[in-house]
């Protein structure tokens, strides 16, 4: 089944939001089957509606729009759509129903703005959102499949899995196959990976394709199989997935769409094992990272974030003859907080991080980018430096990713022994 | 100027990535005075590439394509647009010059896929990319501005920034003005706000227009001008922000595109004072906003993050009677927490959270979403209770928001007195 997205609101196209709907859909529609080949993002104009659904691929079959539902003036979806099927805004008593129904969830009052949302065109099925006042709108024209949904992330994502998947499928079948699996890996830029791998990927049966994703400290390389059903795709790509998993060996971290906070938080849950950090480059997005992940609090305990050289002393013990010679920036401190962290926070192990992130900060000898990361376990205290680039956000990045990896590796060690 | 932007990859169709580039670029380009009308995301596949050069709009006087430029063999819009414009890629030697730099500047060796990179299409001028080994390329074709970047964001906004756009600029004069301001709110929801202004929607004068944006934890309301240069309209955007942000006073946390950990920071420096937080519930998450920004270690000293109850005792000197009594998600924790942060940290404030992030760890009595925020400073500690709505990490967020905006509030009553 071919689909293209369409989000609406100048909010994109000014940069004032990200548009992250997009990205969720590919992922959660391409797992049923169904496969995107267009993104698009236009205003929230009744003209540029009008024009994206005149020029939709005569393949596409399902047409996903998000965006442009709200209650206020400047969103014009609705009327848009109705115009563009020749039907009427008719008022649904059971809709408005269930806005009072959510009102009255979060003791607030439905006020006009929101009684206008009981009002959809003539021709389409609502979908009832149980996370806000915008109903979902699904209509069928011609073989083809439109679904108008709200551009609230939380709510969009509520319509799609609880409302329109469910009554697309028992409509739909869907005979086709598209399947994605991913390896993580860190530390090898991508076009050395790609030289490695050069005889695998000409050796790629048809119906097979990989893709290098690199981002901020790490490349993931995706192989699909895409074709029709039963043509024992899937079987294919397992195979040379695992060839490809036994070739890059030593620098995968992990498969699918796991991140490293998951991976790292599931290693710490099998051992039975704690961690605890102690960050200062980093600023609490180590700790952040891990706690992202529900059920956190099972592994990881606390963290102590000495972001001055007074709260490295005070806190963590760090020699104050060392953070006059050495500086805050290098081993022995990274070292002494690591393993204060450990005591303190009375984990198994304690990551450290101390660095410059920039822009400010840097000087010939410690220049920016220059980070020390210390990792303090069972088997001692042990620590790394390293020199990335990029800006800040690059660079805080790159260094919690780089220390959680650390933490992991010195997981599986442990484990082995 | 009317541009499109054209970003290509099947990362985004999948959903590996977020397109951040889109948002950046219609941000970037809108200062310009060049108008972005459409956004379109499609696959590394010469047939989509061509397809979507052939359906600009007539208008389109710019046309900006991302990603495909990569050393690998997945990347196709090198070749693509040399088909396209019916041209042979050529070796430039400047450009194979320039990454031989660049990998030098490293410690890498150019391999025979980077050397690549150095052959382009024939009527292309090529842009040096410092930041990387992707040249960027502009075309003119048929009073059309063609302009392909590497999608790495990185990469894409160092070639925009420094090579794309003051060579436009030299070229173009740009006869429109497209111009934002932006009021930023905090509590109070959408279709009230849209209630309270409708008056001033209506007595909008031509050529503005208002639009909401709400995200978890705030809605921004935004004003744009649109329309010819000399008519004015820069003065009446101003006329009309004033109005509103007059009759929005109360609920205002700023203006822009200041996220709140920037305003609170500028208060903060302003005030000559200095922040420390104990997060429980929010896992590092305010200390990575506060620490995002450039520059806040002159006001931000660090965190003490206890996740677990024990933590808390410990570090934080919870009394253990309040723990049993209250739980750690109540008024009592959070406002010794808030307390001992400000001594143990030495800071003039102290933010501190404890709440239920959920999924899992609700209660009848104690729902996720329920979260408590302390505050301690020079006028003793303070601490209100919330019931936040969402998953994860809209909680997380959502508090966060609020505890920098309570921060807020506080630093401006005290500045007064």
């Amino acid at each position: 089944m071919q689909c293209e997205i369409i989000t609406i609101g100048d909010e994109i196209l000014i940069g004032q939001i990200v548009d992250t709907n997009s990205s969720w859909l590919g992922r959660t529609l391409n797992s049923e089957g169904i496969d995107i080949h267009q993104v698009r993002s236009i205003r929230d104009e009744p003209e540029d509606i009008h024009n994206a659904l005149d020029d939709l691929h005569e393949l596409t079959e399902l047409v996903v729009l998000t965006g442009g539902l709200g209650p206020t003036r400047d969103d014009k979806t609705k009327a848009s759509l109705a115009s563009y099927f020749g039907v009427e805004l008719v008022h649904h008593p059971d809709v408005e129903a269930h806005i009072e129904s959510i009102f009255a969830r979060f003791n607030r009052n439905v006020n006009k703005l929101n009684r206008s949302q009981a009002w959809l065109p003539a021709n389409c099925t609502p979908l009832f959102n149980e996370k806000g006042t915008a109903p979902g709108m699904l209509f069928q024209n011609h073989n083809r499949w439109y679904v108008s949904l709200p551009g609230v992330p939380y709510e969009m994502k509520h319509l799609i899995e609880d409302k329109m998947l469910p009554l697309l499928k028992k409509k739909v079948t869907i005979n086709k196959v598209l399947v994605h699996r991913t390896l993580l890996t860190q530390g090898v830029p991508e076009s050395i990976l790609a030289e490695k791998l050069e005889a695998f990927e000409d050796a790629l049966p048809q119906h097979l394709s990989l893709a290098y994703l690199p981002s901020p400290g790490r490349v993931r390389l995706r192989i699909t199989g895409r074709g029709p059903k039963n043509s024992g795709i899937e079987t294919l790509l397992d195979e040379n997935f695992d060839v490809l998993k036994e070739a890059l060996q030593s620098i995968v971290y992990g498969e699918g769409d796991d991140e490293m906070e998951e991976i790292v938080g599931k290693a710490l849950r099998n051992a039975g094992q704690t961690v605890g950090v102690a960050e200062s480059c980093t600023g609490g997005y180590i700790s952040h990272l891990l706690t992202r992940v529900p059920g956190s609090s099972d592994y990881f305990k606390g963290s102590l974030l000495t972001y001055s050289n007074d709260l490295k002393q005070s806190i963590l013990d760090v020699s104050e003859s060392d953070l006059i010679s050495h500086g805050a920036v290098s081993k022995p401190v990274v070292e002494q907080m690591a393993f204060k962290a450990a005591e303190v926070l009375g984990t198994n192990y304690a990551l450290s991080t101390s660095g410059i992130a920039g822009p400010g900060g840097g000087s010939p000898e410690k220049p920016v980018g220059l980070v020390w990361i210390g990792l303090a376990g069972p088997n001692g205290v042990k620590s790394a430096q390293f020199q990335f680039n990029g800006d800040r956000e690059r660079i805080i990045r790159k260094t919690a990713l780089t220390a959680l990896d650390m933490l992991r590796r010195e997981l599986e060690i442990d484990s082995r022994n």
